[in-house]
């Protein structure tokens, strides 16, 4: 099964949102073997939507709207779609019950376009919508199947994975699709691609190899799209190349495009340590994406965030002469503020950073991107390691926080 | 001028990357009076790329086309130019040098492919980048101007900033198109809609009104675009509608759609006050959006993350016995965290959050989403807001860190 997805509203044209929700489609339709061939994104204007309808059931089996159904003036999907498809907008009144509740719950006051949200064209099934006001639309006309669900994230994903997704599933079969991929650390990308060039040139037509760069990571992705092979033989095959670029990239890389907290976090709960930062340059950031990770509190016990100069030394009891000395953004500092905060958290492992993120501060000696992380370890040792990253004042300390997940990740898997 | 956006790479089909290009390039293209009528995200077939060009040159007089341009086999985005401009690959020898120099100064060995990224096709005017090494293409042909430029964001931003608008600048000369966008904090958008609704209606037709939330966040964009007004006219029209709305959300808006982070960091600035944070839920989060903000080293001191029962003893010194009789997610811990940070911080202003992120450790007394919020004065009380939020775990964490730094935002303004 083909699908295009049309999202729809101004605020993606001028930039105001940034479109999420096409990429979360995209990947979760391909695990149902549902290939996605083109993303559209147009304003909100009756003709654009009713051209892009057009111009997509000629490509895609499967047409997937979001957006444009909240309850204010400038979303006139429903609408559209109704005189798209020849009939009235009728009361839904599954969709109007949900309505009352939520808003009961909410304790607001039930205004009337509240209510016209349950509004939905006679000829749809109403998706219901269990975390918002909106009701999705699912229709199948002439062999296509048209689906129209809200643009706000978490209600889109709740109606995809409680009902669309079971429709569709249904109703597919066609290619058999399989991806792998793993995240490759701190190889650039064109290194990366030379060295492993040869396993590439040996692949059969139907497996495509590609290249993810984020910041210092690399995803690599193995594509297989066949309708001669089985998932199992597909799988078998990918497996295979992958074995053979593993042995090539060393221990630099690891499993999926999980995110690099959780794959430290799992080695933590498996090893029982518990971990704690002490952070400046990077503001809690590091703490933050470690703690992101559902369950983190098994192992992440705080931190200690010392931006300012006194609290480096009231927080951390870092040597006020040493800071004079050397400068807060030193290695010698940088040891000491993962030593001390190992201590005072009490905890087995601790990354300390001290940098200078930009886009001022910066000198000769000590310039922009300039950062030293460090990391005690349950032996007492620590280690640091000085870094020089290039981007904006963000970026740095991005690739600050994955350059110490990485170095945690490193030890404790040995 | 109309602009078409056409993003040319797998990865975001499959939902591998998120396309926050297109965003960027539609706010920007927006200020230069160019409007973006659609973003096509397609996969790097040849056939792919040469059919959406053959469709956006209808469209458009802009075609802008970025990704595809990685020194990796994936990328063909170059050869298919080619041939649809009908010409040859040639070197060009500034992106040649450029390659040289950035390869030579990050001490890596060139390789083949990286020198020939080098090649454009000869029709082009090649566009030097000055963040990486793919050098981006400016076509004109039968009056319409085509650019290719690569899709990592901060390479793709500053060759249009170095170079692209200043071509496009000299070409356009269109419609007048005036955007002013203000943020409404805490009124769900179903309200906000229903109060200004008067307004709303009373627009003339070439004013419109966009509602765009996110989270406990509404933008509330007004945009005018007019063959017959000056862009002063329209700005003074945006500007007596916002007079209206304003007069009725009363202070729950902040100017322009800025960070609700870089708007507290300004009147902390202008009142020379210094802050810090006592986190437990949002580990972190507040105080990385808080230094997020270029500067904030001006007032933002440090933070204490206790987010074991432990370390909120340990480091916050919050009474071992309060902690056992209500809990850590009580009004009364949270209001310790926060009286103690200011403290143990010195900081005029010291945000506290203790909550339950989820998805586990809810209870039905203190169920997911529950938080209280904590904010410590410059006069020595204590103001603690106790919420409900719904969601995921990474949402309950961006909405307490949003209704933490309004809070703070409505003190300090007064």
């Amino acid at each position: 099964m083909l699908a295009e997805i049309i999202t729809i509203g101004d605020e993606i044209l001028i930039g105001q949102t940034i479109d999420t929700n096409s990429a979360w489609l995209g990947n979760r339709l391909n695990e149902y073997g549902i290939e996605v061939i083109q993303i559209t994104s147009i304003n909100d204007k009756k003709s654009s939507i009713i051209k892009a309808l057009g111009e997509a059931e000629k490509r895609a089996d499967l047409v997937l709207m979001t957006g444009g159904l909240g309850p204010t003036k400038d979303d006139i999907t429903k609408k559209v779609l109704a005189e798209y498809f020849e009939c009235d907008l009728v009361y839904d009144k599954s969709a109007l019950k949900n309505i009352q509740n939520i808003l009961k719950r909410l304790n607001r006051e039930i205004l009337q376009i509240n209510l016209d949200q349950a509004l939905v064209p006679k000829k749809c099934i109403a998706i219901q919508n269990s975390k918002g006001t909106a009701p999705g639309m699912y229709f199948e006309e002439n062999n296509t199947i048209y689906v129209s669900i809200p643009g706000v994230p978490y209600e889109m994903r709740a109606m995809m994975e409680n009902d669309i997704f079971k429709r569709l599933q249904s109703k597919n079969s066609s290619y058999t699709i399989e991806h792998y991929t793993i995240t490759v650390v701190g190889i650039p990308e064109s290194h990366l691609a030379t060295s492993i060039e040869h396993i590439e040139n040996s692949l059969p037509d139907y497996i495509k190899l590609a290249y993810l760069p984020h910041l210092n990571l690399v995803r690599l992705r193995l594509s297989a799209k066949s309708i001669e092979h089985s998932v199992e033989e597909l799988s078998k095959q990918i497996k295979e190349v992958f074995k053979q670029i593993k042995m090539i990239i060393g221990d630099s890389w690891f499993e999926g495009e999980t995110r690099l907290s959780a794959v430290v976090g799992e080695s933590l709960v498996t090893n029982k340590n518990t971990i704690g930062t002490i952070e400046s340059c990077t503001g809690g950031f590091i703490a933050s994406k470690l703690t992101e990770i559902p369950g983190s509190s098994a192992y992440f016990k705080g931190s200690l965030l010392t931006y300012a100069y006194e609290t480096k030394v009231s927080l951390a009891k870092i040597d006020q002469n040493l800071l004079n000395e050397v400068g807060a953004v030193s290695k010698e500092v940088c040891e000491m503020m993962a030593k001390n905060a190992q201590d005072i958290l009490e905890v087995d492992y601790c990354i300390s950073s001290t940098g200078i993120a930009g886009p001022r501060g910066g000198t000769n000696e000590k310039p922009v991107g300039l950062v030293f992380i460090g990391l005690a370890k349950p032996d007492g040792s620590v280690m640091v390691e000085k870094c020089q990253f290039y981007g904006t004042r963000q970026q740095i300390v991005e690739r600050t926080s994955n350059k110490a997940l990485d170095m945690l990740r490193k030890v404790i898997k040995r």
